[in-house]
């Protein structure tokens, strides 16, 4: 474990969104920069399913960060400007509780038993995390992905809290494409015999089942086209051909094989199970009835949406219709449509389209323009 | 089975496209209406992957076939008129020798033992029949989605021996994308632990694996559209919700357990495997080292090319891309783009927007004109 991370536990119990509770958990978080003498630099960053807090490089872990290129000195996110502030999801395995962690009441991993997660919970941690740190208000809430849904969630339980909003690649819930896809993938963990109905153990894993939702999760998470140039129909070289009759004939399989064998044993099955169904169960309607009525109840007066014309997991017009439900008056929305062909995983890769993007938002003259008139 | 299935078997050793030989294999077909006097009224089609020759009812078989609004009397491809033949493709489990069929050789199933199909493979089927059936010469070559890249194949080993070729909803060769997805399904069936090696048996058959491949299948054959518009975020009725604690939440899940319950049974694993890894090692470019030269080898004179703009798995640019290759003096090329939410099963439910589209290029008035000047 990284010295970078640290550890906010309740020291009460927290009740769930959809029922249940925590009984004291633990909110892993990493921070960077210095929050100023006013309190209004601080930046929360949610993250999509499976990163964990580790957004970019410090001193204390100098490993590079899921986000490395976009949050640092002199990077988008300016950490010399910003208190950045990214935290664990509930629910997953990077040392914020969830269904891997051991359940005080049992004295063993809570597994099945974990109460159903939602966004709405995940938000809730964060806001923990500023609660702890003395964060009464935020200069922006910032999430890609899972992230976006929940940075959706934050801003509508804690309206006001946050100057700006980012949202990546994201939507007010998911389509039912979305849902199918994510359902099958957790249908591939669950069928895995493996699994056992969550009480696998750490010597017979369903690794299988987690190779496959992994090979399907990033065939959603990139683009045809992408992989059209950059495979083509390009065969593995004979040497690597298997004895196996059903074996690997293409590079693109190659690829996925070989990002399948880099997530196994990164992810522990339950969470993903729980955080994948997170994402699905997530509708900004929940809250008053429709999207437009959930949405009305974001405060924040300076928001920016981003999609990418490739993310069929987040189709653009989704981003699009958060971008036109949100706009007020007195509020300034940018959306922003970007031409990556590296589909809904652009936001990680693609740093060429996207620092410019986030980078603005973030650039000082106009962040004090927008202060000036929020 | 059915009376209206004919049977070929082959008094000769079928030697394969990529090496290996089938000893006198059997290729299943059915007919409809009655070859001309002068012989030139027979159209072949070749069928998608998991289709059987049962394209259309007849008095022999009275069940609905799998283009039951696309073929028969006042149809389309109209039965009274044209004298219409479709092929099972070797490889398959619906009469022709397929991995489920009896090896002479050791009075076993073949499993994996079957030699590596090609759609040169079904191609040559196709051909067997037609000589076999006495015919020379065709009107047209049909098919769509595999079956599209299968009467590509037939085109361009037997040059000359089709007037017309109709190419529905699929390409020169699999794209890196739908490749990926259809190794993904085959690891599916792979991981399943009945699968073993091939060597299931009847009563312990890879089940799950089969279930987890067609989902993927259904989410790849539609579309997000459709989805969106059919199920939304629809929510399965209370009483139909199971204890299992990631159980079915949304209608699009239920819907997709539906189609898993109806393929379970029906396809044979290992058939399923040899014709999916077939579709994938297709490519025109293997005939003359290029698509342009493959395609150049084809003689038909009337082509029709039709694709849908929300077909994935065969995007739209493929087909236009067959279209413009196509394109040469003297020959009628049509491309036609059809605006369906379906995606790539449109031509398959979409029966309004497809029957005018393949009803025309079969009409008699047109069809004798382009006879005149072919």
């Amino acid at each position: 474990m990284s010295k970078a991370r640290q550890y906010l536990t309740l020291d009460c119990d927290l009740p769930f969104h959809r029922g249940g509770v925590l009984v004291k958990p633990t909110i892993a978080y990493e921070t960077w920069g210095a929050l100023n003498s006013r309190g209004d630099n601080a930046i929360l960053i949610f993250t999509g399913l499976s990163p964990s807090a580790h957004a970019t490089s410090s001193v204390a872990d100098p490993s590079p960060g899921w986000w490395e290129q976009m949050v640092g000195p002199g990077r988008p996110i300016d950490t010399r400007r910003y208190f950045v502030i990214c935290v664990n999801s509930l629910g997953s395995c990077y040392g914020s509780t969830g269904p891997a962690s051991i359940d005080p009441a049992t004295s063993l991993p809570y597994r099945l038993s974990f109460p159903v997660l939602s966004l709405e919970d995940v938000a809730t941690g964060g806001r923990e995390v500023l609660r702890h740190l003395g964060i009464e208000r935020l200069h922006a809430t910032v999430g890609p992905s899972m992230g976006g849904m929940t940075a959706l969630a934050f801003e509508i339980m804690f309206p006001g809290m946050s100057h700006g909003l980012v949202i990546i690649s994201s939507g007010a819930r998911s389509l039912a494409f979305a849902t199918a896809l994510r359902s099958l993938q957790r249908e591939m963990i669950r069928r895995d015999p493996n699994w056992q109905d969550g009480n696998y153990t750490s010597e017979s894993m369903p690794i299988s089942g987690m190779r496959l939702a992994r090979k399907l999760g990033m065939i959603t998470y990139r683009s045809a086209e992408e992989w059209r140039t950059r495979f083509g129909r390009e065969r593995i070289a004979a040497e690597r051909e298997s004895d196996d009759p059903f074996g690997l004939d293409f590079e693109i399989e190659s690829y996925l094989e070989h990002q399948a064998n880099k997530f196994t044993g990164q992810f522990d099955p339950n969470c993903y199970l729980y955080l994948s169904r997170a994402s699905d169960l997530f509708d900004v309607a929940d809250h008053g009835g429709s999207v437009e009525a959930g949405l009305a109840k974001i405060r924040a007066r300076r928001v920016l949406v981003v999609g990418v014309t490739t993310d069929f997991l987040f189709p653009l017009y989704q981003q699009r219709e958060l971008a036109e439900l949100l706009r007020e008056p007195g509020r300034e929305v940018d959306f922003v449509e970007l031409d990556c062909i590296q589909g809904h995983d652009s936001f990680l890769v693609n740093m060429d389209s996207f620092r410019p993007v986030i980078g603005q938002f973030f650039a000082p003259v106009r962040g004090a323009i927008a202060r000036s008139t929020g």
